[in-house]
């Protein structure tokens, strides 16, 4: 396609609807399509990065992390792009556009992950948007708006780059420690960024036309239903509760049963309490402790304290407020009854975060131009969509996890799927741009 | 008193029951009493060594254990003793009896601690007997059985140095990995020992005439029943039972709550049931989950494996074999129904070690001379005393642990409790050294 010929197909694509559109533009080929294989090589590429027995670790700022991110940027020149890493160590490269009046359509994802995770969360997401942009400027579509791509820092350790990127991130939170065991203030300077300039890296309310970010599903809802996309209606809102359970550090052989104050035992009861009250209320409420560390963690020694943490997460706040009650509640009935005391401080609180009904539109009439199947559907995952939404309209594309399996070595997603979704992505900001 | 005079004395205790004695020998100060003082202060001046904010953290052949075993040879010297360093890094020194055909007599304890412990746990029955054979010395009582005084290595770890004093460790547990992260076979270098020469520091039924140990109870009993003296009859069997729970990891957003295969949380009802089970039994029977480690241990991912230790103790061994069973049976049910796998693998068994019946009638005898209450009762704990019973007849006295507490920074037991625990030890082996 010449550029005369670009420019009668954008013109066509602005003025009509989606799918009648690919009949009356014959000579454009409408749905687009990415390289699919080039994407899932560039996949399959990154997963000797940070590959360990127990997974992926590329946990941010950590070495295999920033070797992610030298990967990411190496794409991203391949592509004939040309990426900038922010002060807030997030980065962007963009294609322009023909109207520099308009704000940029953004997509993108992330490239950390989590500890012993998998090579899909993130990197589709962010390898396919470099993937939508280097088509564009391979099949010489010049769309009104630039298209920027994003890859931001550290969203497993609670979407910090994208929270640094609509200025959310307190100064206090900046000294927090990340997994790899740096604060994010020195992960801010290992990635690249500058702490110092941290307010010319803020986005706000009209610096972006919309945000869009593809993503594994990280639930088994498409792969057990057999479809193809999903179109994300929100992401839930979460609570990262930090629980403190006080008890009395004895001898285990010397401490009759019935003279104990076991955290253990406590933490272990609250466990499964925080399970049962979770799952006794219809609905798609999760709550989940993945975390605990035991004090003094010896075996012949009852334990004094357990540090444990529960996960709260539903699309509806009333819900996540309801539930941090009930447990807090069930949590000082088992310290009255077994000599212990419980404390407890959130770590996180995340509003739930809602796709915008347009944007959801142009993913559904791309997902449709493309003849996949599609549900609407919520995200039980954080993601750095939800950051984003604060300030521009969101929508997420999700495609089948395997066995609905992720945070885990055994994470997986099709080629074909994740082709599909990128399909969907870059029709989605064609689409986009008609607005 | 002269030698003239000591020899009369001696030969009247040697004829006549305890009791009448210290009337019918009014020149003799019988009962015999220790320096309680100096006993308190060396132990108040143990206090300092490996003092943290979290407790007293002496573990076996840490800086401060050494340290501590530093102490402990300057505390033998001042008192006119001899220490010498086995192949097994364990020290004795001797007060030389009258009959050298005879075997010792074999006092003592340990000086490691458990992590963030207290400090009355192994140093009371060390300093004790130190303190004991000083008096001896300095009452010129020289009884017709030397008297040995043992300062045994790692007991923390698994009594490591009276296993090798009786010959009971395996050359492959000589590369376990102690608290502190040196294997027992690098801990024998640190001790002064010579892992070359172990053979050389085992002892054979024979070599000891018996082996009386002084330590506090480390449980409540004493203390709740306001009882002075603890005559033990025999120190439980115990298992420590590593259960390996191997579930999925999986996203704590994404995945809903019935499609899950949680190890946290099926760990957790393990915890649980391990608690109602031992509990659903009259007896005395103790069961303790104080170790857990988890996998990935991140606050949003749900837990692919958690491994946890059981500590089960009971002086009736059929008990321990039945119990073990139901943990099992009980971990395999929770297994089945929550999508995870239970595996066990025994990281301890010791047989219970019963007291001999001699041994307690003269620390009986002694704590009635003393005019101290005084009952029988198992050890909950194990001690080094359980392995010396293998090879000598063998006793306990238990002072009282204020509040039970013990492995813990609230251990504590009162300085005039532990003069009497000395008094009683002195005057059990002077009616040991009668037989």
């Amino acid at each position: 396609m010449n550029r005369r010929h670009f420019l009668q197909h954008t013109a066509a694509l602005s003025a009509l609807p989606l799918i009648p559109r690919a009949r009356r533009s014959p000579e454009a080929s409408v749905p687009l399509r990415v390289n699919g294989d080039r994407l899932n090589g560039w996949l399959s590429a990154f997963d000797a990065i940070g590959r360990t027995p127990g997974g992926i670790n590329r946990t941010a700022y950590s070495e295999a992390d920033l070797a992610g991110r030298a990967f990411t940027l190496d794409l991203f020149r391949q592509s004939g792009l040309t990426p900038r890493i922010d002060a807030a160590g997030n980065i962007y490269a963009r294609v322009d556009g023909r109207d520099a009046s308009l704000p940029p359509i953004l997509i993108g994802s992330h490239v950390d992950s989590v500890t012993n995770g998998g090579n899909f969360d993130g990197p589709v997401g962010t390898f396919g948007a470099i993937e939508v942009a280097r088509t564009l400027r391979e099949r010489n579509v010049r769309l009104r708006h630039s298209v920027d791509v994003v890859c931001f820092q550290n969203e497993e350790g609670g979407t910090i780059g994208s929270k640094l990127a609509i200025g959310a991130l307190t100064d206090a939170e900046l000294n927090g420690v990340a997994r790899s065991g740096k604060t994010i203030r020195e992960g801010i300077g290992l990635t690249g960024g500058d702490v110092s300039k941290l307010a010319q890296a803020v986005k706000r309310r009209g610096d972006i036309a919309c945000y869009m970010e593809l993503h594994i599903e990280q639930g088994g809802l498409l792969d057990k239903a057999g479809l193809q996309i999903g179109v994300v209606e929100g992401i839930v809102g979460l609570r990262w509760i930090e629980v403190t359970i006080t008890g009395m550090s004895n001898h285990a052989g010397a401490t009759p049963m019935d003279q104990r104050q076991d955290a253990m035992l406590a933490a272990a009861k609250f466990t499964v309490v925080v399970n049962d009250a979770i799952r006794a209320e219809p609905g798609r409420q999760v709550a989940t402790v993945g975390r605990a560390s035991v004090t003094p963690n010896t075996t012949n020694v009852i334990a004094g304290e357990v540090v444990l943490t529960v996960d709260l997460r539903d699309l509806d706040e009333t819900k996540l407020v309801r539930f941090q009650a009930a447990f807090e509640q069930l949590g000082r009935q088992i310290g009255t009854a077994s000599g212990t005391r419980f404390t407890f401080r959130n770590l996180v609180d995340s509003l739930p975060a809602l796709a915008d009904p347009r944007v959801m539109g142009w993913i559904d009439g791309s997902a449709k131009a493309l003849a996949l199947s599609s549900q609407r559907m919520p995200s039980g995952a954080g993601h750095d969509a939800q950051e984003v939404a604060r300030i521009a309209p969101m929508g997420m594309i999700f495609i089948p996890s395997v066995g609905g399996i992720s945070h885990s070595p055994r994470e997986f997603s099709r080629a074909v799927d994740i082709a599909n979704g990128a399909n969907v992505l870059l029709n989605a900001v064609v689409a986009a741009d008609m607005q």
